[in-house]
This record gives C-alpha cells, sequence and structure tokens, in this order.
C-alpha cells in the first residue's frame, strides 16, 4: 500500500486520501503516474454501479486522455451533440423553439458526453491498477485527527496523524446500497441525495460496538487529502465551513428507457411548460435516458416537502404533466433520486498546506449543468501534481498556496453561475414582455449559450502567480490567498507573441506532424501527465538560416552546465524528467531533417539512440488534412516564441527564442535546486 | 467449452478449429458473435510474445473495429504514413529518391499499420472471453481424422471424427519457445522460420510415450477448420497439396531498438544499394524497428545457405553494408530470423464443405508485404459468418461453396503480386536503361504504388455467385469452383444507381448523423459483426412528397406479413435479427423526424420503445464536417436506391425502391424459410 509500517498497526505514507470518490481518484492517478507513495480509503464497501453524476466536461476528457483512458470514455458514453430547447407556443403548448450545439464547435477535439460515475470510477481503478500498487482500501473510515502544526513546514515531517477504522463485511453493506447494487428502482432514491441525512457517525458507532483486534490502525502523512463529500468529516476535523444557501426548489431525477413519442428524447433537452414545470432531457448509455424533473415551485418558503412522498411514480407524473401532450411511460427504471438546490463554497481548502479539501467537501450545487464531478475531479487535478512535485524535491512548498487561490476561486464562480442557471431553470416562464414573474425564453437561452463556454471546462484562467507569469494583481485574480514571488523577482510573459494561447488557460489544441515519421498528433496528446514541465519551442520557419541560427543559440543555452534544466534536474536522470522540450516548426516536413536541431531537443540515450518523438512540424498531413496550427495558435511562423507549460497543460509563460534569462527567473522562483 | 459430452473422453462439438494463430482466432471470434458451440486447440503451450507477422492492412482494422477492438490496435501500434524510397545516385551512394503516401488517401478511415502478433492475438482472446465461453485449448494436439463422405449433406450429422492428445507441460514448452518468450535476441530465431522443419510429428511421438490416462480424447464435429500453418497437419490428413515454387533469396529479419543517423528510420523505407543487397525498414511499437535484410542475391541455383551461419550479428554485417554510408548498431534486439521466399497455394481449400483450410494451410509467400497475417485472418472473417448462417439455420449450405470460390481466388492473387513484388524488392539496382540485368527503380516504384491498393485489402473484389448479384462468369469471377444458382433463378443488381458501391467489394465508410441524437458516426460503424444481413436503404430527400411516398411504399412490402423479412425471420425473434434495415436519408434532419418514417424502420420493443439507431442522415455535422455521403457514395438523392450488404459488409446486391420482388427473388437464393 505505498506506507512503511512502524509497528504493529502503525504506519507512515506521504500521502492519505480520504474518499475514493472522482475526486479522490483522480488524486491517486497523479500520485501513481509520479510514483508518490498514497493510500486511499473509502468508507463504503463497494464502488458505485448506476445513477450518480453522469455528465463529463470536454475539459475532463482531455484530461482523461492525458492519463490514457479517455478513448476507453468515448466509446461507452453518449455523445451530447445538440441542446433543443422547448418552450410553449401562444396556445401554451411546448414545441421546439430553438435547436444549438452542445459543446461550441472548435474549443475542444472532444465533446461533451455522458457516461454513469461507476464506469468513470472503474477506468479510474484500471489505470491504478496498471501504472502503481496503489489501491483503494474500502470499508475504511478515519476516527480521529491530530495536525502538529509546528511541523508543517519541515519536509521531512508526517504532521499528520489518523486512526482508522476497518469495516466488517455488514458494516460496509447498507441496505440501501445493496438494493442499489442491483439497479432496483424501487430502492430508496434518496440514499445519496443531499435530501438523505449523513451516515458516518452512525456507521462510526456501530463500528466501535462490534470492535475486533486489529480493526484500528494508526497512519502518519506527510498530507492528507479529504475527498469526502459534502457532509465532509475532515472538514468537520478542520472546523471549515461551507458558506452560501439553500433554496426550496426540488428536483426529481428519473434514469429510465423511455416509451415516448416525444420526438428529442435523445437530444440534451430544456423543456418549460407554460404551468407545469420544467423538465431537463439527458439521453445517456444504453438505450437509457436521464430526466431532471421539477418538483416544486416556489424559491423560498413554500410548504416542506415530505421525504415520504416522493417516488418514481410521483416523479414519472410530473415530467408526464410536463411533456404533455407528447406521452411517457417505462418498462425499466436504473435509478431515481431527488435533491434541493443550493449552492455553497468552503471557507477554507487548506489547512496550513498539509491537510486539502476537494470536490463536494468545499463545494456543491445543483447537478443539472453537469459540473459537480468534473470541477470535484478538476480539483485534484490541480492539487495532485504540486504535492508529487514537492514530495520529489523538484519543487519548494509555496506552490501549495496556489491551490486555494486557484481553485477556490473557480467553485465561487462556479456556485454564480450555477445560481443563476438553476433559476432560470426552475423559473415559470413568461408569457408575454410584460410578464415580469416570468423567465424570458431570449434570456435562457442566451444563458444556455453564455453557460455552455463555462460548462465546456476550457474556459478556466487561472491567476498571476509564481507558477502563472502574468500580468496584473494575484490576489484579484485568485481568491485572495497570498502567492507572492521570492524576493520580488517577478516573470511576465508576453501575449502579444500567440494570440491563442493564453496564460492561465489550458493549451488548446491542433493537429501537428511527428518530424520523424509525418504521424499527425493532436498537440495535447503530447502532454502526457506524467509530472513534467514542459518547453514548447515554435521555432518558425527554420528553412531560413536566421531563424535557424536563433534556434541554434537557444539549443546552446539550454544545453548549457549551468542552464536551468540541467541545475533543476536531479543527478543520474534523464535531461528531460523535470522539464522536457517539445519543437514545432513550420518549415516544410519534406525538406527538414530532425538531425538539424540541436541535440537538446532530441536527447540520446544509449540504449534507444537518439528520441524521435520530440519534434513536430506544422504542415499538411496525408489523411489527416492540415492542424494550421500556426495559424490557430497565432504564432508568427517568421518569429515563433517559446511557451512553458504547467504539468497539467495551463500556460506558465511565453516569450522569444531569446528569453532563456527570463525562463530561468521563471523556474528559479518555485523550483529546487538539485546540484 | 461448448461441447456435448457423449461419455468419456468422447464429445462433439459444432465446429473444431485446428490452430489458434490469427486465422484460428478470427474464426472463433465470428462463432463467439453469432452463439455457436466451437472448440479452438493449439499444440503450442502460450501464445506468441514478440517478432512474427505484424502488418495491419487498413481492411483489416475495419474488420478488427466491426468486431469493436480495432481502437486497442489502433492506439498500441505504430502508424504508417509515408513510404521512404532509397537506391544509388550517379555516384553508387544511396540517397532518397521519393516519399510516397503509405496508405492510400481516401480509400479507408484507418491506415495501415505496424503491431506485433501477440498483441493482437491478445485482443482476440480478450474479445473471445467478453463475448462466449469459447476458450483455446493448449497444449493440444490432432492425432487421427475420419470423415463419413456420405454424411457430408445430412445437417444432423457430425462427419468428423478426430483424436486430440493433451500434452504434459513439459512437452508444450519447448526450449526455443521458452527462450523466445523472454525476448532474448540469443535464442533460435529460426524455430518457427520456413527454414525450421516441423516438429508436429516430434511432439506426437514424444507425447504417445508420455501418455498418461485421459490425455487424449475423441471429438466428432460437424465442422473443421484447419488453421495449422504451413506445415498444416489437416492439410496432410486431406491429402491436398500446395501448389508454387520456393526461390533461393534469403532474407532475415532483424527487430531492434537502432541506434543510426540514417534519417528515415521511423519511416517505412526501401533500400536498394548499388552492390550490397536491399533494405525493407518498418518501424514498429515501443521504439523497435524490424529490418527486413536480403542476405543471399541469387533467385536460383546459389550456393546453399548454412543454418548454423545465419546470426544476428551476420544479419546486422548485411544491413550495414546496404546503409553504408549511414551508421546502424543497436544495444537492444528483440527478436530475430530468415526465411527462403517462396510463393505456393493450395489446390483445395474444403473437403465436402466439411472440412475447410485457411491462412498459411493454404497460401505462403514472403512476408515483406505485410499480408499473410491479414489474408489469413480474412479467409476465416469470410468462413465464420457462412458456416454459422449455416449451423443456426437461415442458410443453405450452398453458400459454403463461395469460400473456396471467393478466397482461393484472393489467394492466387496474392501469390502472383508477392512473386513479382519479391523479384523487384531482391534484384540489383539498374546503373542505367542499359542494365537490363538491373531492376528498373521506376518500374520498382510504380509496382509499388500499384501494390498499395492491393495491400490495402480494400479493392477485394469477390465474383458472381448466389450472394454477389453481379453480372458475368461466376466461374472464372472466382477460383472456377461451381457456385451457381438454384433453379436458374439469378438475380442481376443496377450498378448504375451507386457509382461508388461495387457489387462483390466492402462498403467503403464515409460519416452521416444520427436522425435521432445528430451524432456523427462512420457508416462502417454501423454494420457490426454480428451475423446479420442488412437492407441499406439511401431513401434520398424525403423532403420531397413523391420520394417519401416511395419510401412509404418500400416500408410497407417488406412490413407484410409475407414478405421475405418475415419468412426468413425465425418465430419469436425480433424482426431485426436476420435482416437489418439501416437507412440513410439526404433531406435536412432538422426538418426529419424519425416518426416520420415506416415502423419497419425503427421497430418498436415493448421494454426498449422504438429504435432510434437505425435511420441517418447525409447532413452537415457541428463538430465533424459534412460526410458528403450521398456524393461519395454516387447515389443520386432524387432518386435514392437500396443496397443489400452481406455479414462481412461485402455488397451483395444495388437495386430500386421499387426492387422488393428482387430482393426477395435474391435471399430466397440461399436463405431458408423459417415458417
Amino acid at each position: 500500500m505505498g506506507s512503511i509500517l512502524d509497528g504493529e498497526n502503525k504506519s507512515s505514507v506521504d500521502v492519505l486520501i480520504i474518499g475514493a470518490g472522482p475526486a479522490g481518484l483522480m488524486a491517486a492517478t497523479w500520485f501513481a503516474r509520479c510514483g508518490i507513495k498514497a493510500r486511499i480509503v473509502d468508507k463504503r464497501g463497494t464502488k458505485i454501479f448506476n445513477g450518480q453524476a453522469d455528465g463529463l466536461q470536454c475539459r475532463t476528457l482531455e484530461i482523461f486522455d492525458s492519463f490514457g483512458f479517455a478513448d476507453r470514455v468515448w466509446k461507452d458514453s453518449n455523445h451530447m451533440i445538440e441542446i433543443c430547447l422547448w418552450n410553449p407556443n401562444e396556445q401554451g403548448i411546448i414545441r421546439r423553439s430553438d435547436r444549438i450545439p452542445d459543446t461550441i464547435p472548435g474549443i475542444c477535439r472532444f465533446q461533451q458526453v455522458v457516461l454513469h460515475q461507476g464506469r468513470i470510477e472503474r477506468f479510474f481503478l484500471d489505470s491504478l491498477k496498471e501504472h502503481s500498487d496503489i489501491r483503494v482500501e474500502r470499508g475504511v473510515l478515519p476516527e480521529s485527527f491530530s495536525f502538529n502544526e509546528a511541523e508543517a513546514e519541515n519536509p521531512d515531517a508526517y504532521p499528520i496523524e489518523v486512526v482508522l477504522q476497518h469495516l466488517s463485511e455488514d458494516e460496509i453493506n447498507p441496505e440501501q446500497s445493496k438494493a442499489t447494487a442491483n439497479g432496483a428502482a424501487g430502492s430508496d432514491g434518496l440514499f445519496r441525495s443531499n435530501m438523505a441525512p449523513d451516515d458516518t457517525e452512525e456507521l462510526l458507532s456501530r463500528a466501535s460496538k462490534n470492535a475486533k483486534a486489529g480493526s484500528r490502525e494508526t497512519v502518519r502523512a506527510k498530507y492528507m487529502i479529504g475527498c469526502d463529500g459534502a457532509h465532509s468529516w475532515t472538514r468537520r476535523q478542520l472546523g471549515f465551513q461551507l458558506e452560501g444557501e439553500q433554496t426550496d426548489y426540488i428536483w426529481g431525477v428519473l434514469d429510465i428507457i423511455p416509451i415516448t413519442d416525444f420526438p428529442d428524447i435523445r437530444m440534451r433537452c430544456a423543456i418549460h411548460s407554460a404551468n407545469s414545470g420544467s423538465v431537463m432531457v439527458i439521453p445517456r448509455e444504453n438505450k437509457l435516458v436521464r430526466l431532471y424533473i421539477q418538483l416544486t415551485t416556489t424559491e423560498k418558503g413554500g410548504a416542506p416537502v415530505d421525504r415520504s412522498n416522493i417516488t418514481p411514480q410521483m416523479i414519472l407524473e410530473c415530467a408526464q404533466r410536463t411533456l404533455a401532450p407528447y406521452k411517457l411511460t417505462y418498462e425499466y427504471c436504473d435509478w431515481w433520486t431527488a435533491y434541493q438546490i443550493g449552492q455553497r463554497v468552503g471557507s477554507n481548502f487548506s489547512k496550513s498546506e498539509r491537510v486539502f479539501l476537494a470536490g463536494d467537501a468545499v463545494h456543491t450545487h445543483s447537478p443539472k449543468a453537469g459540473q459537480g464531478m468534473n470541477v470535484s475531479m478538476q480539483d485534484t487535478f490541480n492539487l495532485g501534481w504540486k504535492i508529487s512535485s514537492v514530495l520529489n524535491g523538484t519543487s519548494d512548498r509555496s506552490i501549495l498556496k496556489t491551490y486555494q487561490s486557484e481553485r477556490r476561486r473557480i467553485a465561487q464562480d462556479l456556485i454564480e453561475f450555477d445560481h443563476k442557471f438553476s433559476r432560470l431553470f426552475s423559473g415559470r416562464p413568461a408569457k408575454d414582455v410584460t410578464d415580469e414573474a416570468g423567465i424570458s425564453m431570449d434570456e435562457f437561452k442566451a444563458a444556455f449559450e453564455k453557460g455552455n463556454m463555462f460548462a465546456s471546462g476550457v474556459a478556466v484562467d487561472y491567476g498571476a502567480s509564481i507558477i502563472v507569469a502574468k500580468d496584473g494583481d494575484a490576489a484579484k485574480q485568485g481568491d485572495g490567498t497570498a502567492v507572492q514571488w521570492r524576493d520580488s523577482k517577478r516573470v511576465i510573459g508576453k501575449p502579444e507573441l500567440a494570440g491563442n494561447i493564453k496564460m492561465g488557460v489550458r493549451i488548446p489544441s491542433f493537429k501537428v506532424l511527428s518530424q520523424a515519421d509525418g504521424r499527425p498528433w493532436h498537440f495535447q496528446e503530447l502532454l502526457r501527465s506524467n509530472g513534467k514541465w514542459r518547453i514548447v519551442i515554435f521555432a518558425g520557419d527554420v528553412s531560413g538560416k536566421t531563424q535557424m541560427a536563433r534556434v541554434q543559440k537557444l539549443g546552446q543555452e539550454l544545453a548549457a552546465p549551468n542552464s536551468f534544466i540541467s541545475r533543476f534536474t536531479p543527478p543520474g536522470k534523464l535531461i528531460d524528467s523535470v522539464i522536457e522540450i517539445l519543437t514545432i516548426h513550420s518549415a516544410r516536413r519534406a525538406e527538414t531533417e530532425m538531425h538539424d536541431f540541436p541535440e537538446i531537443f532530441r536527447p540520446f540515450s544509449e540504449r534507444d539512440g537518439w528520441d524521435y518523438y520530440k519534434i513536430y512540424v506544422d504542415d499538411q498531413s496525408y489523411h489527416e488534412g492540415h492542424g494550421h496550427a500556426y495559424e490557430n495558435y497565432g504564432v508568427d511562423p517568421k518569429k515563433g516564441c517559446v511557451v512553458i507549460l504547467r504539468p497539467d497543460q495551463h500556460v506558465s509563460w511565453i516569450g522569444d527564442l531569446e528569453d532563456s534569462a527570463d525562463m530561468d527567473l521563471f523556474f528559479s522562483g518555485f523550483m529546487r535546486a538539485q546540484k
């Protein structure tokens, strides 16, 4: 399990992850790829089998692809292509008023898809197994927590101590989850809903009564991540609060194979009826369709809803009223639930940059925009490589502050978006322009279209910090956390050199060809999540002697014995193991040879010879067209530029081929010299 | 194992497959998908781990995709994009003279790739496991064979009896294969080469000495397929011959990670040196490169080569001479072998359409064109669905004759191609136009380009028969086998209705959109290999009333209680279980509703409602462009047409929307009425 045994029932580990949902699994996946000793525990006895979250942003698919399993998701999932808007005509009968593309064309090589959470967890588990010995330990509950603040800045210390309780078979399989695992819709659909009480204390109290010898252990950890959901035990230990508000809007969810004459049942639909509430249609894999159905129509002060009244039949009847005159029934129901709409965000995302919170533990909102699971996974996608780089000694602890600065700001943006979106969705459509209590359908459509960019995940823009060299006020661009520069050595990149590469944002992807074999690759496919920083050299049109001379000079500087690449690479490691150089040139492929480029651009190894997978070209392919990468990235082929990418594909810095001193200064701001 | 036990060590099975290489595994895959009881045995104790065949035609990838695992091959393999031709300049120094695309652009959505045979066998084995209980039985040797000719035409008979010998652990792991499994290049690379003697008799004789009780069993089978390689035991039992010739050309093969300054080492290269022989470069997965290296330069009458002189070092030195002045060495060698070039084809591919031969058992040739494994798998891809349809009672036994007619003709074409290609490859390049003993490099390039179409596999064109309704002489278009029509009820399709859909050839693939959800699909992705015949209705522009009326009338005819679809579908089965209807229309998607089409085009089921996956449209997509399917298929949107596809995607018939009587006649030629 990656732990060092200190004695009976005592052990230590570099990172302890509480909770094996998508956020916890994403964190574990980073540690697996970076060779970090980590454990991940979950109080439940099994993973999810059906229902729960299912929408995947196109950015999430890019992230999955960087770990090598987006293809499995792409194959199994239902692809969301078009959104149809339905609302009442002048006679009050619903009709299709608009069609809009679901994923905005051109922003990503993937489109938004839908696949149930259980399948996604399966891909994570398979990936962990393939790349590490990290395994989810199920039926394991944290029981007590202590933290030695005095040791927080000591890199060798294990300031965290957690007692873990190992549950017995009976304890970890509550009645509800047994039923749900069968896909039987008659089971209690409200068992993981936010309308159900938390069962952690109950599990702990039952466990303590039955406690056997050896069922309790003490784990010391350098770092800990609480991915333990809306009722987060970890958050409660730290005494942090969720801030925000709850509404009285209640929505039901049905996962069914529909039998209906409604023509758009395989489209994503937003349906506002005149007086019978709203329905959102989310077509899914395996012929399933998810319906989100409004059960109450009052935002505040409505009569409290009796949980026991909420049944699949009752939810179906609401949907039938909204969809009339179309008919809707089903023979097969896979899952159902109900939830109350609210938006809340955590006051703090970390305790002394040693204990971190992620996912539902620090932000809750409505599920309809398909954001929850995505933003949760993206929290730990942001955090995992940072902790890894501190643990493996390449980065200073100061970069850990950027987690809260970057992700709490995203959570704040998310709940603001969700608040607006949910209200527009739950409101009654306006009868005409004078009906001010109603929702304007034009306003709804505009919000939907704008929301689509937000909801894609590719617009995430991290603020200035020691790892994002852009201009402006770092505190204002983040959540207010101090992410300053040491010794005021601030570096600011040159955005004008690459019009469509934005510092703070993930680099977009266009096709380039491998110089060595002519194969087309989407550039992002080359940016595997392995913890490496990357220097992307847009070498420009190297068929000109002047441009080639600039490239050669940069190569000499990067290859110098005292270059930053050399200083920050541990002795004995390959020269590309911390910072990797990738080159994209724009001369004709057939008139260029790989051996024309400096050797540090295509490093040599004794066993494998030269590296053939570092140099790419923006040229016409035989079978997949022309990527027009320079044009699409907004880089001038006569000039070129250099781009520094973080291990999570976000852009840190842009500069000229002559700016190697700035690159040195940038990396020196947070990296640790190795020799 | 899908067999019915008749008593101790006696059992019966529908199909017995001898040999679990790619041809045998492809056959087993069909039986797995069609629910046929089959066993597959192999004399070796393990599957292949490295070396062996590795080139995959783009048609083979289409076939893999129809079984759902092309994506795994595409991901793991090295993609072949460009071929570079190298030959001597006027000073006799090799230089790159040409670049040509490897796969001809536009013929296929895949390109030719390279992946070692062991990995491909892994995908077959995983697929068998996922879809059936058929498992390869290893260390099992056939020992004796008998065939009851009198029962050949009795559908209930098991006319084949084979005694199988189960080997012990020691017997099935000969020294050579143990060494090879480690990837150690020092082992005997000639152990599966055609220069090595067959070891079947030796294995049998060793086994009989050690025979334990119960290590022998008798299997009765309805059908049997010999996929047992060039030394085929099955072929010898039948007394069939391989006809053809052997040359004295010997080539060596090295799979290495090369250390070289040769610039095109990651390209497929054909290198002719002035006086030091030829080398073919095949870049592979995992940084490996395969080199085919000419060891002898005489076609006939050269001195016999001493096997013991052939070593990796000796092969490398030959390559170094050809590649000079470039340097070539290696640290890591994965595999090596040598082979003698010859082209031979079997006299018969079947005994009474009960015992069949496939793959190397009936055709051998040089490996350099990357054809062997492909043509072998395509043999059983042709055969598997035919045997399945006879066994499950939907087809008459007469269709089995088309196996030899279609595949022996392909084998004849293959060895003719290979004979020419090998000679051009092994010859010395001509010094100038007067050098008649030398090979003209222009002629070589022309042959290479022409060969590329052949080598893609998509040009395979089956002759007229009861299952290919094209004009002309059936015997001449095949290998001479009689594949006539019963009662002279011959149907001939109308090629002019679809200019780019050729009867006899596999249907090409273009993108179409799902009417129900707007998702783009490559049309071939809808043609899964599940044994179903398909009627593709090009409904045309159904926004016009006249055209829609024609479509409705066809729908009525197909849905009639006495229609051929109804007659050939077993009672109680879904109406699309034998013959599936797929529709592609060319009206605007947004102005068409699925419910506009006849219900038989989108059949209803009690549990799942209407089928949303049958109706497609040729229209612009949001994210993946416009497939222009009507234009690319050469179908007039004003008129439309109907195309009948075999279960292997080859085109049987093309006709008008009014030609349902011809469709009836066509299917009646070989299908069996179910009621």
